[in-house]
């Protein structure tokens, strides 16, 4: 896991000029997911991440070997946040059902917490050897969540009618479409976005009254 | 509305050889959608229509002034069958709930049915007056959207702690997630992703059995 980025040192007034500016690792791969989102990784050259950080290509290189190895720190930050609270819904002592609420849970807050790291993740085509093996990644986490879904399902706690797999990808849209327009400024409502989502998703919109088979 | 594509002509057996392959517009556009989806609006330039096409730059002009109307025209088709499900869904006689289904349910079949269209519709991003026209009936659509929730709500038909407009931008953040795997081999299996969706939607996935609260 990559720390977060903290401010380029002025390298003016630096400590150490070592003939680069005070970009560290961190703050490169910031700008850099920041451009990748913006124009595309494609249609991004390290040329362009150097005109946007103001610094000589040469001192991205000093920190990685080209644009790939952004990628991947970039999509391994994304999945490494995943991963983890796939992990502990895989370990919670509960049922399924609620493994699976856990795990929504978990993924709003790390969207939240590495928006644009997420959006740079759900966007990856399959272009390169790194792209692919982060679909890689993600498809396993879709498998987990169906797998989630079809244990309910046999636990009694999720209505039979409806096929895992769709169910997962279901789930998993409508937490990836909060990328579409979700802001950074608003991460205070975390929790209220999670309950709604997981209202939704669990119980429905329907009031009681509304349900003609209850 | 834009009929469907039809084969292009052959030009050297064609009736009417007048110096143009057969191409006629929604040809053109299917292959433009195409291209504007795999490369980006931004960065598909004319000469990359005419390449893709086989044709010069000269017999697209003769359908289009450019490249900004050939977006207008498939934002258009994607934005017609949208209105056309809202204005269905607005003068429906019933409950705003069922209306809200029904709106889901049409948007459902205009993605599966023009999905190159929509996943277009879906990625503009505002920079050209197209654009901008086409992110304004977007946002018209989603205030409707919000309007049936609060609507719903007040019938005591939608359950009251769930804000509408978050609630309007989950539910279409789920049904444009479709256009993310849905694939048109798979189209003949919408009303089964529907029911699918407004069973999530509507009643949520926990079974009676799992319902703390009934």
């Amino acid at each position: 896991m990559i720390s977060a980025p903290v401010p380029g040192q002025d390298p003016t007034t630096g400590p150490l000029r070592r003939g680069r500016p005070g970009y560290d690792l961190a703050s490169v791969l910031t700008v850099a997911v920041e451009v990748f989102n913006e124009r595309g990784y494609d249609r991004t050259s390290m040329r362009d991440l150097a005109d946007r950080l103001g610094i000589a290509k040469s001192a991205i290189y000093h920190h990685v070997a080209g644009k790939e190895e952004l990628l991947r720190l970039a999509l391994d930050r994304a999945l490494a946040g995943l991963s983890a609270a796939a992990d502990q819904a895989r370990v919670l002592p509960a049922p399924a059902i609620e493994r699976l609420e856990y795990l929504i849970r978990g993924s709003v807050d790390v969207l939240e917490a590495e928006l644009p790291y997420v959006t740079l993740l759900l966007r990856v085509r399959g272009n390169t050897e790194v792209e692919r093996a982060a679909l890689d990644q993600r498809r396993a986490f879709d498998r987990f969540v169906a797998d989630l879904v079809a244990q309910a399902v046999r636990d009694g706690d999720i209505r039979p009618d409806v096929d895992a797999m769709v169910t997962a990808r279901l789930l998993f849209g409508l937490v990836n479409s909060l990328v579409e327009w979700r802001r950074p400024a608003r991460r205070a409502e975390t929790g209220p976005l999670a309950d709604a989502l997981c209202a939704l998703v669990f119980d429905g919109l329907r009031t009681r009254r509304g349900r003609a088979a209850d």
